[in-house]
């Protein structure tokens, strides 16, 4: 039993699945596959202003009060990015150039810089850090993130996204190709691939 | 302990939170008010085209699949009304007019026409008939929402939606102010209201 993680790295519900999906998927039993990709062309389709968050003052209010208030009862830490949303395309390409278990890794650390630290992914810098975070060589990764067979790969993957129906992130599709949107419904999606319901009392 | 159940007749998740919000409060031990409003004057400050859920035809798929999944698992039934967004401002103003009590059964009753039976509710034959099946008279209940005092509070709550930051349906809003947003923050609320956290394992 498998399902699909759907992330983007600027995404502020993608960072909240991140560091629960091995725990709670380890115990549902259900083994995960982290698959990067950008929201940012689909969101362009929809006319948004960047995230779909940020269309009404107090929907962006409410998001930043909702994400703070989650990551402090999960004990995770959070700090509002000063930019937001940020330029994910570097950091996706880097973490798709890895290994399943490197990507893991890099990507929780690229979160925790983007979303714990406030840092801005968009800078090399940054990159760099998360890699070095990771146990991983910077440099390396980064000569990773430029290959053209990557860059390649991340177009494919957003290729895959609209195919898929997604719209947003987290997106978790189970085996049988069902859609779950959103950190909140990642119980659903894991009840969904062991037993093919929703879990009780949802 | 009392929280604020604000709702829009044409809202999907709205119709999902109404129908399981007498029994998940009393559970908790928690008061509920009702309280209509309109989502059509916020939105249309954020710019969408009716609703943002269908600001991606993926998103519309999705929101479909999703609330007819969770109707099915809660065993309240749904079907996908033809027009949709519906006109709920008569529908509004008639809720508002009626007590507490009348308030809770005239609006379940307009849900479930509108999200079970999938009829317009901008017709009045679908007030009279929300109004007959919450056993009240739908001459009186007509009546009512003609008044230019209804109309007022309505314009008024409107404004009130506004001032709490609410730019979706359901919200809920509990004593010290608090906003939660969507059908699946309800649990949140109440727990927020009753201890001042967030449940466990949220």
């Amino acid at each position: 039993m498998a399902i699909t993680f759907w992330y983007d790295h600027s995404s502020t519900y993608s960072y909240l699945a991140a560091m629960r999906i091995e725990e709670v998927s380890g115990a549902a039993g259900v083994e995960v596959e982290w698959q990067p990709f950008l929201l940012g062309p689909i969101f362009a389709e929809a006319g948004y202003g960047g995230s779909p968050n940020l269309t009404l003052p107090s929907k962006a209010d409410y998001m930043w009060r909702d994400i703070g208030r989650r990551a402090e009862h999960r004990g995770i830490g959070f700090a509002k990015p000063e930019v937001f949303p940020q330029k994910s395309v570097s950091a996706a390409r880097a973490a798709l150039s890895l290994s399943d278990t490197q990507r893991r890794a890099f990507s929780k650390a690229v979160f925790r810089q983007v979303f714990v630290t406030g840092a801005d992914m968009a800078q090399e810098e940054v990159i760099r850090e998360a890699a070095a975070q990771a146990d991983l060589d910077p440099d390396a990764v980064l000569a990773g993130a430029a290959k053209p067979s990557v860059k390649e790969a991340l177009f494919k993957a957003v290729e895959r996204a609209k195919a898929h129906g997604i719209f947003g992130a987290p997106a978790f599709v189970t085996s049988d190709g069902t859609l779950f949107w959103g950190d909140d419904r990642l119980e659903d999606a894991l009840s969904w691939e062991t037993t093919g319901a929703l879990p009780p009392g949802r």
